[in-house]
C-alpha cells in the first residue's frame, strides 16, 4: 500500500571530518521518502520554494515519489546548516533557516484521501494532528518528533501521541519524553500515554520496539531488538534517522499489515536503509540503491546476531 | 574443561538509588569465577586479608570454585567504594584501599599448572604476563584491562596484549586503546597490535565481538553481536562486566574450544550473566541462579533480535 508523508523538503549545509557540501537536498522528508520508495509507492505532503528546482524534484520523481501534495510557495526553501566532528552521533546546528517552511499549512489533495499509511514526520505537533483529522478511519499512523516539541509544546505532543500508533524517537528523546533515564521504564512511560508500538533507535547500536501490553491483539510482548553492523566510514549522518523510519515503515506499507513479525522485519530493513544513508553526503547513496543490495545487507544484519 | 583466573577478590561499599551495601563481597575475580562457575570449574589466584572469612569463602567453595590458589596476607582486603547515580552506567568511585592486593605477587599452585582456559582480571600488566609465562603452551588466554593502564602503563600493557587471544573491553576502553571515536576502527586498530579476538562490551546495548583476520584458520569476518534484553531495575551494576567475562569464558572453557560457533553463544551466555548480576547487590543474585533460569533467559535473548 502507499504512504502518505508529510515533514520537510530542505536544502543543507552540511560540513563533516569528510568534506563539505551547500545546499545539498535534504529534508527529514526527502530522506523518508527516498528511503522508503524502495519498498512501496509514497506520497509527500510539503512546500518549498521558488530556488527548488526541476532537478530537485527529479531526484524524488525518479524514485517514484509523488509530489501532488508538494507546494510551492514565494520565498526560499528551508536551509538547515550543521556540523559533525569526530563525535558524528552529535550534530551541531549553524544555522535553521526556515523560510516557506515557517507558515506550512499542509493540505492532502483529493488523489491521496485514500491513503492507509500514514507518516507524520517530524513537524508542529497541531499540524501532525491537523493533517491525521483530513483522512479517514483504518489508517495506521507513524510518527516523529524531537526534544524542542518535548520541552516547548508538551500538551500538543501530548494530542499528537494519541493519534499515533507507532512514535519513532531516539534514545535521548524517549528518555525526555518518558521522563525517566533508564530506557526500558521510559518506554513504558511513553506507551501509557501514547503510542501503541514505540521504535527507541539507538544510533550506532541499532533500535529497539516496544509494545504495550495487547497491542495487535496480543497480550504482554516482550520488546525486539534489531542491530546495526558497525561502520567504519560515517561519511555524512545526516538522515539517518529518518532513512530509518522510511526503510521501516515502507516494509510495514509493502506488507499492508502491522503485526509482531512484520515489525521484527521492519526494524531490520529500518537499521539497512539507515547504514546505506550515512555512506555518502546527503541523499546520494539512497538514490542509488539496488535491490540486490538491500537484500545482501539484510542477511548481513540478520547474521550479526544469528546462532544457527 | 576449568579455568584459571587471576584478579581481585575485595570488599565493596556501594550506593544505588536502590540502597546501601558495606563491605559487601566483590571484586572482580569474585564476579567472574561465580559466573563462569555455572559452566565449568574455576580455580582462583588472589589475596585476601584477615578480614575475610570463612563465610565469603563459602560463597565461592559453595559454587565449587577451588581457593587453594588464595593467599591470606596480613592486613586488610582490598576495599573499594563507589556511588551510582541515576545514570547506572557511571560509577562515582569514592575509595580505593588496595590495602593487601597493592603487593600482590601472583603465583599459581603445581595442581593449577594443567589448566589450559586462563582469564586475566584487571591487574597490572606485568602481573598478568608473569601469570602467563607461569604456564606452557597451548593455553587459550583471555584478558581484561582499564583506562587507568591504558593512559598511565601503554608499554607494559602493549606487552600484555601480545598474550592475550582474547581481549574484553568496554566502548570508551576500546576508544582509548585504538585511538580512535569510531569503534569498529578502534577495534581494528586494537586488534592490529594485539588478541586474535576483541569482545567490546556496550552495558545495555549488549556487545560485540571483533575478529582479526585469520582468527582460528578463517579468513575475513564479520563482527557479531549479541543484544542484552533491557532491564528495567538495574540495583546495583557493579560487576556486570566481570560476569559477562565469566559466562563469556566460562561457556567457551566448557565447550573446550574456539571457534566462530562457540564464541558465538559464549557472547549471549555473558550477556545473560551480566543481566543477573544486576538484579541484585553485590554477587548476591550470583550466588542462587538455576540452570532453568540461564537457559530461559538465553532463550529470551535469542527470541530479542531473531526473526524466524
Amino acid at each position: 500500500m502507499s504512504i502518505l508523508a508529510v515533514g520537510s523538503l530542505a536544502f543543507d549545509t552540511i560540513k563533516t571530518p569528510f568534506g563539505l557540501v551547500e545546499k545539498e537536498l535534504g529534508g527529514s522528508c526527502t530522506y523518508f521518502a527516498l528511503s522508503a520508495s524502495y519498498f512501496t509507492e509514497v506520497r509527500v505532503i510539503g512546500v518549498v520554494g521558488e530556488d527548488f528546482t526541476a532537478e530537485h524534484e527529479n531526484v524524488l520523481k525518479r524514485r517514484g515519489v509523488r509530489l501532488e501534495g508538494v507546494e510551492r510557495a514565494p520565498g526560499k526553501t528551508f536551509h538547515w546548516g550543521g556540523e559533525y566532528g569526530e563525535n558524528v552521533n552529535e550534530a551541531i546546528t549553524k544555522f535553521t533557516d526556515l523560510n516557506v517552511f515557517q507558515s506550512f499549512q499542509p493540505k492532502i489533495p483529493k488523489e491521496f484521501l485514500d491513503s492507509k499509511f500514514l507518516f507524520l514526520g517530524n513537524i508542529q505537533p497541531t499540524l501532525q494532528v491537523d493533517v491525521r483529522k483530513q483522512l479517514g478511519r483504518d489508517v495506521v499512523v507513524a510518527g516523529d518528533t524531537m526534544n524542542y516539541w518535548i520541552n516547548n509544546t508538551p500538551g500538543e505532543l501530548a494530542e499528537a501521541l494519541k493519534i499515533m500508533d507507532i512514535l519513532l524517537i531516539n534514545d535521548a528523546e524517549a528518555k525526555a519524553l518518558g521522563k525517566a533515564t533508564n530506557l526500558p521504564r521510559a518506554a513504558l512511560n511513553v506507551l501509557a500515554h501514547g503510542p501503541r508500538v514505540l521504535v527507541i533507535k539507538h544510533g550506532e547500536y541499532g533500535a529497539t520496539v516496544f509494545f504495550r501490553d495487547g497491542a495487535f491483539g496480543i497480550g504482554a510482548q516482550h520488546p525486539f531488538r534489531a542491530p546495526t553492523l558497525p561502520i567504519e566510514e560515517v561519511k555524512d549522518p545526516t538522515g539517518a534517522g529518518d532513512s530509518f523510519a522510511g526503510g521501516f515503515f515502507g516494509y510495514l506499507a509493502s506488507q499492508g499489515a502491522v503485526t509482531r513479525e512484520t515489525l521484527k522485519r521492519a526494524m531490520f530493513y529500518g537499521g539497512v536503509m539507515g547504514s546505506f544513508a550515512v555512506e555518502d553526503f546527503g541523499t546520494r547513496r539512497l538514490q542509488n540503491i539496488c535491490r540486490e543490495e538491500i537484500d545482501a545487507r539484510f542477511q548481513l544484519f540478520r547474521d550479526l546476531t544469528h546462532l544457527d
